[in-house]
């Protein structure tokens, strides 16, 4: 890395980042041969220990592993082979965990040797791989985007799926299998090595948490890699939101954002960015509240402030508030249902309306009311074609505009009443595909770099159904430690489409939690005033607690537990 | 400066910027009272002289002035007043010209005073104003936004307007009056500089060009402050998709781009991240194409790239392009007459639909078609209300889902047709507002200060109808050369609502210009390949070529003149 590393055809900045060296863990400083494994109590299931310990009868109650400095006991004059595959959407980092599995491996032994497996677990199926020599990884070092080997959404999951991973894993002789992806993809790793070991292969299976969402964290894993990068992002574009509505005080803004389920992006950029509103899918659920309360509540708030003068402000609207709403849940759900048992009866139509009339002759009279009540272009988003799962796509369901539409409605009423007497003028945004392939914040690049070369570090000690687990983030880089979590540890048992299921569980916000309580501490005074904070964009360069601060979400959730 | 100055409730990175100190021309670092007025040649305007000169009397023929160092001969003892006023969008870097002002004013007597109008110039109007001093002032250095003294769109323009603006104006013994703004702002300070002029009053009227549109700028103003950053904050979200489109590889992006007019912020962000399609209006209206072939030319691209096996891509679309269509452009005129013509009876219908029916019986039999082959949703958009000046908003259509909706259909024809038989998956995004509010980039921040720093040095010498003009923007800023350039030598006439105007001139993307000429020998091979540049956040610190490099279209248009 001494060298200075070129590439045509690239901007100033990428350039300079190419060259970024990572922090690498204190106890890694001297490579995979001096770091010891330290074995930890062995583990059990965060939930239904007996049926996930009968699913996994090879890899259940492992020890959890921790490393310290000290002669590895792992053979490191063996060369061995490994090979990595990235699962699901980009997240800022991933190039980097690359980059840290192959330099962790070289360090071992430079005839240790590192493929990754093309477009995703289906490039496994179809033996579609590449080397990473040192040279292509130089082209990708501390950047954005999965390019090096692109990502795909296919599961390796029926014994069909695991019989060709097994043949095609064994065809390459890989040592070790890495796998970088989020709670699915994850559970997903957990089955393949109790499949790979059951079959007697001494493959390791190692995985890597990966999700801008930030809903794959637990006790030992503090967060998923890219979150701190996305959330940054999102949180420039709604810091300079926020200055020019307090400029222009003529618009409210609705800022939809990413994150497929948990509302952690929403919560992490309303603590970056301190606007007039932040929804939370989870205190929805909880408080299950139904659209007209929420349109309630966000109307008593553009209410108030109008009566202070300011017809303005900022709401974030997290994607996934829509499935947390009791009521709308209950409709996708039916909608789902629908949709795959009426399929070819729905293809023979050719208008939204038949469609529409179609669909609503077979809801329930409740949920054909609400049906009915939608505007028009949401009713036709919540019949668009389901993902490969069956479940709909929320990214597509414009809900910040279910919510001003709505709002309109029972702002003219309140205005009839005498109640409302301001302007009402919105402007929408949605905030995702911006954020997943931005250049990994030094956070990232650190913690992604750390998460592949322990990785490689598992790998050469032959550890497997393991997540790579980097912890005490909020700390410098060179003071976190690493370790493995078994992956059945954190496994508890769901029922999807109807069949229990061995799944990593899902974290959503924890209305218990510090992050959450530190919101309803504060929201109601930004929701009368413009305490808006403008973080502006990620800084790579200059002083350290502007380059290196990690989330708000990270320190307040640790902050408790010190 | 030399103090740190810190404020409550802010971010790392904003604290940081307050004490960011930007670089003064060379001429002005020993302060006002070293600066020497050297006059030019005089001047005549762009086109129209007699005209123009006929409405100019007083401030026609003015002399080009450039300031060199020397012992300046103006009255530096006796204290002066200066007001500011920010009229029409906002723009990175508005604070920084206060900024300019203000150290100018108190280098060169630090009894000088500085006011601001608030809201814009109905501030003016209603006599809403406030000092700018420099406790106030050091909030607000090297921040985005205008929420110091916000900002407005009325215009000082009628007899009655331009009277109050006097008694205003010596009701506060104002000696400079600095208007900072688009095109149409400037030109309403040449009229009032006009006019203060014959009413026998010595305030000086100096005008500060403004406009993340790129479109004020001409052979004396290089460019309008905030082009820069808005263009950078816009790259790194299209250089952000494109790196995500090359990940995924399964969606084309639609990126539509605001800019009111021009498609200058089109081009600068197609410079900096070579996507695939760059849409320039300006090119569609010389060529005379109709939305058909527009459409055409998409889908060409689109297929031959289909073919290749690959089904992504990234597209730019101007704002503005809309009304570059010819047929469009007719269609909306037409609407623009309908909708004043009808006001009333539109008021009384409930329904869209009801006033779509109406207003198609009251087109002409060809716009009454073209209205009807338009999507529904397009053609709600194209009713909506006028802005003040009775024109469309073209921020409020769609024109990304028009076209996107159009290919559908187009590439459907070509699928039965046996010429298409790929995938076509559309994702659309419109970026305007998160960038005019960005923190200034270092290139923004230090020619604001600079743009202020020289009207007040115009200020100081009595210079009135002129525009702050600072030139050589490519070299370092140190290098810069500063000096005012009067603002009816900008002017033409043109008929505005049916009469003859003096305005002036919008900077429309030269066709025959050195930027579009590298668009037009390179988007080819962009077309068919992935060439993506990725230039990420804006670059505060950190080496000199990452922080501080100016525009593409700067490089391009300077380059050609040396």
């Amino acid at each position: 890395m001494a060298k200075t590393y070129k590439i045509k055809n690239c901007s100033e900045l990428q350039a300079e980042r190419l060259n970024f060296k990572p922090t690498l863990p204190e106890m890694f400083k001297n490579g995979p041969a001096s770091v010891k494994v330290k074995l930890g109590k062995t583990t059990k299931s965060v939930a239904d220990q007996a049926t996930v310990k009968k699913m996994f009868p090879h890899t259940y109650g492992l020890p959890e592993i921790s490393f310290v400095k000290g002669k590895s006991s792992a053979d490191t004059k063996k060369a061995i082979k490994a090979a990595v595959v990235l699962s699901g959407g980009q997240a800022p980092g991933g190039h980097n965990v690359i980059a840290g599995i192959l330099d962790g491996l070289k360090k071992a032994n430079p005839k240790n040797r590192l493929f990754g497996f093309l477009k995703g677990p289906g490039g496994v199926l179809e033996n579609k791989l590449k080397e990473i020599t040192p040279t292509l990884m130089a082209q990708y070092r501390n950047t954005g985007g999965f390019d090096l080997i692109q990502s795909g959404r296919t599961k390796i999951e029926t014994p069909e799926q695991l019989g060709q991973a097994k043949e095609n894993i064994l065809k390459g002789k890989f040592d070790a299998f890495i796998v970088v992806g989020g709670d699915d993809s994850n559970t997903n790793a957990g089955v393949i090595a109790e499949y790979f070991k059951q079959e007697g292969m001494h493959t390791s299976v190692i995985g890597v948490p990966k999700t801008i969402d930030g809903d794959l964290k637990n006790e030992h894993i503090e967060t998923s890699f890219g979150f701190d990068t996305a959330t940054k992002i999102y949180s420039e574009l709604v810091g300079n939101i926020c200055r020019d509505v307090n400029s222009a005080q003529k618009y409210w803004h609705f800022v939809r954002l990413m994150g497929r389920s948990a509302s952690h992006i929403a919560l992490e950029v309303g603590f970056k960015t301190q606007p007039n509103i932040v929804l939370i899918g989870e205190e929805v659920l909880a408080k299950k509240m139904t659209l007209a309360q929420i349109i309630d509540y966000l109307a008593k708030t553009i209410v108030a402030r109008s009566a202070d003068g300011k017809n303005f402000g900022v709401a974030l609207v997290p994607e996934g508030l829509i499935e947390f709403i009791p009521e709308m849940k209950e409709l996708i759900s039916a909608l789902n249902d629908v949709l795959a048992d009426h399929e070819s009866a729905l293809e023979k139509m050719h208008t939204i309306e038949e469609k529409k009339e179609f669909v609503i002759s077979k809801l329930s009279p409740k949920l054909a009311k609400l049906m009915k009540s939608l505007p028009a272009g949401i009713a036709s988003q919540l019949m668009l074609d389901r993902d490969p799962h069956g479940n709909v796509q929320v990214s597509l369901i414009e809900t910040e505009k279910l919510l001003v539409e709505m709002l309109h409605h029972k702002l003219a009423e309140l205005r009839k009443a005498g109640k409302f007497k301001g302007k009402f003028s919105a402007i929408m945004h949605f905030f995702g595909y911006e954020g997943r392939c931005g250049i990994p914040s030094n956070f990232d690049a650190n913690y992604c770099y750390a998460l592949g070369y322990n990785a490689a570090v598992l790998a050469l000690n032959k550890c497997s159904g393991y997540l790579s687990s980097v912890k005490k983030l909020v700390k410098p880089a060179k003071n976190w430690e690493c370790g493995g979590i078994p992956l059945t540890m954190m496994m508890n048992i769901e029922r999807r489409k109807g069949k229990e299921k061995p799944v990593i569980k899902k974290a959503l916000v924890e209305l218990k939690g510090e992050p959450f309580k530190y919101l309803v501490k504060n929201r109601d005074n930004w929701a009368k005033t413009e305490s808006y904070i403008f973080p502006g964009p990620i800084q790579y360069f200059g002083p350290a607690h502007v380059t290196d601060m990690t989330t708000k979400t990270l320190q307040y959730e640790q902050a408790k537990k010190k």
